[in-house]
């Protein structure tokens, strides 16, 4: 098999068989659009290249509001992560050759909590802040095994039904106060305990 | 009469009749939380206070956004100005002693579009500007011949359905191309053309 | 004497005094135009508008930053609050009527770190976010015994040299770390220990 | 020649002639801890990934300010463009692997405006906006024929003297209603017209 779409940002299992079940994906009809528009791109490749350059990421914090835009509440997903370990995150995936960034946050939330969550893009295209992923976790805090990652982090309202998707053991919705509580922090890694205090500090609820 | 609470951040004819209409509204059972938590003031107090003091607003600006949050259109109100003109506007009013910001905005956003406007106020406090309006309008470029106002502005998604209020003659939905040409502008005065300009660049879509 | 000028916002000692002290500052020759420009204002009749509307405050977070702009020292002042503690703090005061943002934001760190501290106003108007003060301390967490105060919020480098004005008991530089330790947060009252988190936090320096 | 390292964003003249130079500069000896931390990438490479994964840019709208932060200057280079043409256009290029978000600012606005420039990187690390720059000029308005390239945009504040490098082929200062008029604004291509819109949005010195 000489190429293969990588679409996900998460690889689980080996290379091979993701490949492979990629490659068999692929060969099925696509109609979406964000997927036809990315290059093509081996797994093989995308380690190589993940070895050399920076890759650009999107994260999502998903949130639960008032009528008045108050946070209530902050889901946090419980998946395998990078680092090999079993903890709480946020939304979290590449920006394919080609796509928008809007359309790239919109595509992982729907890949993560499903497609009746009506996420509320915010309307401005910065993010909240940019929280930089290196294989060395003492360089900022953020930490990635596989790649230096630049996430552009988003704190994004959902108003739907919301349903973990097969990548992702638990959705958990927990209150501000309850998400930096000390047993939840400790329940997560790699910085994603400091990517929920930002979200909080920039929604005004942190406390 | 005495006294009288002044909950509209822009009265239409003069002051007695508002006033009058006021204290009967008063009078009857109130139920709004954010009046009965606001103060009592009369025109004139109001009026006094204006020439000593810069006065709290929050600014709206309404947009219609696809999925993604990319704005589509934006939302013009046609109605009287403190410079006494009829010409379009973004929604705008006086945030009440003991109101939060968000519920100011919701009140405002409610009493201009209707109660089934379904607006979505940003989780993050923080206005993307900040309009101060003067007596002078050399001094800033946004001009209110009553007063200087310090304006929170905010972009707000609208979902539901928009009926402008008696305070407003017409309300039009425009695409940002059309909100920045030349006859939209020429219909705006006191600076209203630079906010829905910089309302648009904040939400990446000025061209 | 019928009135006078109310120059700061945080009035130590009882009111006629300083009503005194300002009377007769007043009759000197002034030329800073930020007091020239400002209304007319008995100590009393602020004290009756602070019951009756939200006052527009500025708040500042004076940091020091290395080459690429990294917060490497945050400020925090010592000084008596409006809740009557001696606590640390960080800049705060009043915007006087005809004036801008950027005016008081430079006003008030010249009055709290003196005329050599060079600070490095942000270009955008906007605050990273908005602290509302109410008497209740329960509404927000941010507390003013005094008033209900609206205040923006910046982050403000400073490069030049920075003595604590009469005002101020003493200034200490504190990294990130020291700043939100808890005997550092046991020091500050009426959300001010927030307000440095949220600092840190828009600064990318919350660990 | 096996393999050398690109630092550049925007390679002048054929592949070969830089691959050449910067593989003899890379045998020098290596003081910049950026470069070191680089990985190794061929041009050819370069140009492989370009064509499969976005790339990660930071832009730089360098500012004149008076004391309170407002902007009275803009800085706009004369340069050879991606598009091949001679324009004005902002600073703008690559992140390295390995590199910070800060650290590339830095970077690559003293190399276009030399080492005494003394720019205010903004202590906030996420960008005011984000140009999404694609070789389809129709996508987002932004263009740039070589690559999708993601870029985090910044306003800096420069403080000293400003000598444009060798890849430019002038500085110009411009007051910001002289950066927006229809003129200037047709010396610009692939959007830089629309970025320094955006960058005076966010100043506040839109009129």
């Amino acid at each position: 098999m000489a190429s293969c779409q990588v679409v996900d940002a998460e690889p689980k299992g080996n290379g091979y068989q993701r490949a492979s079940s990629l490659w068999h994906w692929h060969n099925k009809d696509v109609t979406d659009i964000t997927d036809v528009q990315s290059a093509w791109l081996t797994a093989e490749d995308l380690a190589q290249i993940r070895e050399r350059l920076p890759i650009v990421y999107v994260d999502a914090i998903p949130v639960r509001v008032d009528d008045a835009g108050r946070v209530t509440k902050i889901g946090l997903l419980l998946r395998g992560r990078p680092d090999g370990s079993i903890s709480r995150a946020v939304i979290s995936g590449r920006v394919l050759y080609g796509e928008r960034i809007r359309d790239a946050l919109l595509r992982h939330i729907e890949k993560d909590l499903g497609a009746m969550a009506l996420p509320q893009i915010p309307t401005n295209p910065a993010p909240f802040t940019v929280a930089e992923y290196f294989p060395d976790p003492e360089v900022s805090g953020f930490h990635d095994p596989r790649q230096h990652a630049v996430s552009l982090v988003y704190v994004v309202p959902v108003k739907g039904d919301c349903a973990p998707s097969q990548n992702s053991l638990d959705l958990v919705w927990l209150t501000p106060a309850e998400a930096i509580s000390g047993n939840v922090r400790a329940e997560m890694t790699g910085g994603q305990d400091i990517l929920v205090q930002l979200a909080l500090a920039h929604a005004g609820a942190l406390s």
